[in-house]
């Protein structure tokens, strides 16, 4: 399993959930969408304390974006 | 609450419910004892890849790592 590829799954499925636009995730982290983006695809090895900023910005726990039921495609 | 602390306390929970010495899950990991002390004492603002080797380690899920109900001493 790539954990960073379960972090950007949830992260998706979480904002989906929020009814969030990428654009606004960014803005709530004060990070550029482009950041969000490249989470949501499993491509940035993030730190705890940007995990914590996620979470605040969903509104969401920390265990929820480790959720494996997210199903993560491919290889 | 601060995410370092409580990924801190989950690790030396399950750190001890695993029966290891800080040695012992550092070499597992292949750092250094004290990387594994820092971490417990949440001081390490460590990665998802940190976080997936500390899985492998302990042989536990990313979810039991933010367990709120571990306690997290003090301020």
């Amino acid at each position: 399993m790539d954990i960073r590829r379960l972090f950007g799954a949830n992260l998706r499925r979480l904002r989906d959930r929020a009814g969030l636009s990428q654009e606004a995730v960014a803005a709530r982290m004060g990070v550029d969408r482009a950041h969000v983006s490249l989470m949501e695809r499993g491509q940035q090895n993030v730190t705890l304390t940007t995990l914590w900023t996620v979470c605040e910005a969903l509104g969401v726990h920390p265990v929820e974006l480790f959720d494996e039921t997210v199903g993560v495609d491919g290889p």
